[in-house]
């Protein structure tokens, strides 16, 4: 019973709304979306600008509004939440009929996150980041309207590949500029970030390394991007610098913020503050591996995180359980995946950690399509204990982060990585398999 | 110091005796081999037989007797050990030189396995069976002397469903005569089954189910293939009935069998008798969830178990960490997997187990090349372990049974796997993994 109010209607909202809904018929649920679309597949943006995923925008939607509003969620579009007021329970709010106040019982904060901080420049034509869904056909309908020469893609952290995929995809001529000397370097060590730039060049892409470009050319249209001392000419920008919690109503409401600074949730994605949850990309999730709060803007944990949330205000007791970061992309066909830490991370986390890279193939030797495989393994100095793992290779490589991601979730040690019973046919893998081979090598070194 | 004789110069005692040497360079390591080839690929003759893995012999060759020898092996080929007298430690063999007698500190017996007791016929022409790589040899020369019109193979567990693929892509009419109603029956349950039924019929090859083949006609060349009272039309037969541990020798000596029939081994595997050791497909297993010795002749084991002998023998302490049955195949874009006890093997073993099957994507739906999945996901009722996990479905499904192989290999239980943090990208999953998926399901019932 009572209104439960959920700000923000991407996955951790419209999961939130949905479960809670669906355990407690009688609670009036209404979630407020500043766009025009709820529930859409953000990762799926980058393939279906590239056409790689082929077909008009409602292939990325997973729940259009009219089927939201079916299961009896009250979705109130282009309406943003203002302001909030926690001793009285409203929200103070503006929407197509203007502004408005609404009561509360419970609120769920899911706002998801906005582009770190922009550079003047920003609102030139063709400056593109990639947050909503309607970025997304913004940047489609760009792409169609006007004849993109030359992309520049700033940022080498996922998106900003996946974006770089995208362009060549479509033939457009690319830069991307990335801080670090290597791409995915937030995840990926430069030992295999760089068969990642390798591939990308290959591809035709021009790479501008260890710059951050600092500003944006153009008088209606972006014409150029400033980095350091040099320009790149481009008529389409993407911002992929990475993106940061959006807290704003949160800490008007009083609700404390970690380090990370994101939102502070328990594992029942509660804030600080009575009656008012948060969850999704917004918050800070515990680092199964340091118990740091931890700011991981990923799908899987907002949709976990949103499902918790609603199992708490419908009075159910479900627990976050933890992230590791387990992450993968691809560029073209060279795959990229990662779990837990990196050496720099374990370190900085205290650990006593090594680390080692061995150079397997996807499948046996002999078999068609077979491709080299880098499996890289942090593990903890005396324990044995492994704390993360990178991949970069070819078809099946990536997948075979899900082995190291389960072995790590469950404390395994280097040693009992190599002891494990893997899959083996010619098609699939060598013999021995290339993450028990990365953990007996870095096993002998811990 | 010393001699050490290897009997079978397989997967499995060519590693014993690579590790052996390189261990203990002062060792003489002698190994002889009934055949002319030692250290292929099995498991890649179906492929290189159907010509999906083009080229000669020497494409499935790991190391041949010659870079061996170059290692200071004493490799003999065409030389059978007939006898051991254990007390003696020596040897009785045959070779290309006649009969001679060997003296041994040490021996390993690594002699594989035999095709299951073949019937009357079994010399026609145009049977096979694929233990060694001589019997790969043989059926491509017979495939490229006899323009096969139609091949009946008997038997639909692994090398039955590749053997099938093998001659799909030969483009030879095909017959497949299992005795279970479902193909892969010992490791995949009914319900998955029928999909695997479903895509080898669709590849237009005749199942013949809950049938044995129980004899063969012809003169010189083999005609047809007896089954219940009906016959089925063949020029070419596949006897992949299974096989069973060769253990003339170990028996010879007095070495203890398991009641699976195979070589008892301790972990270091060493048999009950001074001074033999035995490595491969002939020994027992320890499984790692029923602790029960068990017969698994997969490649993995094979090679780990050779080594740990290696080992062994050159005084080191290495342990066999005991088997899951982790198993792939795949019938051309149908990837299938195994790993842990079906639902009955648990039930056999006695565990009180329930299990689950659900259907999910292979990819976002969104995604092309997106296909189903199937996971079927066996759960201890009260503890909630899960026990064993089967997969069938399109390309990318089938490695994620290491996932669940190193879940179970930790222990892990039907909430642990769907707690965990695994990997999501639309070209590589869905955003809740298929085996989370199926681990949450099966869990609620367990």
């Amino acid at each position: 019973m009572g209104r439960l109010v959920v700000v923000g209607g991407g996955a951790a909202g419209m999961s939130a709304a949905s479960v809670a809904k669906r355990r407690d018929p009688e609670l009036e649920v209404v979630v407020l979306e500043q766009g025009k679309h709820v529930s859409f597949s953000a990762c799926g943006m980058p393939y279906w600008a590239g056409g790689i995923v082929e077909g008009g925008q409602d292939r990325l939607v997973v729940l259009s509004p009219e089927d939201a509003r079916e299961r009896g969620l009250d979705v109130r579009l282009q309406t943003e939440a203002l302001d909030v007021d926690p001793e009285a329970r409203t929200l103070e709010l503006e929407g197509p009929e203007g502004r408005a106040s609404l009561g509360y019982d419970r609120l769920v904060l899911a706002p998801g996150v906005e582009p770190r901080t922009p550079w003047p420049g920003c609102d030139l034509e063709g400056i593109h980041a990639l947050r909503h869904l309607d970025d997304g056909i913004r940047l489609v309908e760009d792409l169609g309207r006007h004849a993109v020469e030359h992309a520049c893609v700033i940022g080498g952290g996922f998106v900003g590949l996946e974006m770089a995929e995208a362009f060549v995809h479509r033939g457009i001529e690319t830069s991307l500029v990335h801080s670090g000397a290597t791409l995915m370097s937030g995840v990926i060590e430069p030992t295999l970030g760089e068969m990642i730039n390798r591939r990308v060049r290959d591809a035709g892409v021009e790479l501008i390394l260890e710059q951050r470009a600092d500003g944006l050319e153009g008088e209606t249209r972006v014409t150029g991007v400033e980095i350091g001392g040099d320009r790149v000419t481009a008529d389409l920008v993407i911002m992929a610098i990475g993106a940061r919690p959006r807290t704003e109503l949160a800490e008007a409401a009083g609700c404390s913020l970690t380090t990370s600074g994101a939102i502070q949730v328990d594992g029942r994605m509660r804030t600080t503050v009575d009656g008012i949850l948060a969850a999704g990309d917004c918050v800070a999730f515990p680092h199964k591996l340091t118990g740091e709060p931890t700011f991981l803007p990923l799908a899987l944990h907002a949709n976990r995180a949103g499902r918790i949330a609603g199992e708490t205000v419908a009075g159910n007791d479900a627990r976050f359980p933890g992230v590791l970061g387990t992450a993968i992309t691809r560029f073209e066909d060279l795959e990229i995946a990662a779990t837990g830490l990196t050496l720099p991370a374990a370190e900085e986390a205290g650990f006593d950690a090594v680390a080692e890279a061995i150079t397997s193939q996807t499948r046996a030797g002999y078999f068609p399509g077979s491709s080299d495989i880098h499996v890289r393994m942090v593990v903890e100095r005396g324990t044995g204990r492994v704390l993360g793992c990178q991949i970069v290779g070819g078809t099946g490589a990536g997948q075979r982060i899900d082995t190291a991601a389960s072995a790590i979730w469950m404390g395994a040690t280097a040693d009992d990585v190599e002891a494990m019973d893997l899959s083996y046919a010619p098609p699939f893998s060598p013999t021995w398999d290339p993450v028990a081979i990365a953990a007996r090598i870095a096993g002998r070194r811990a």
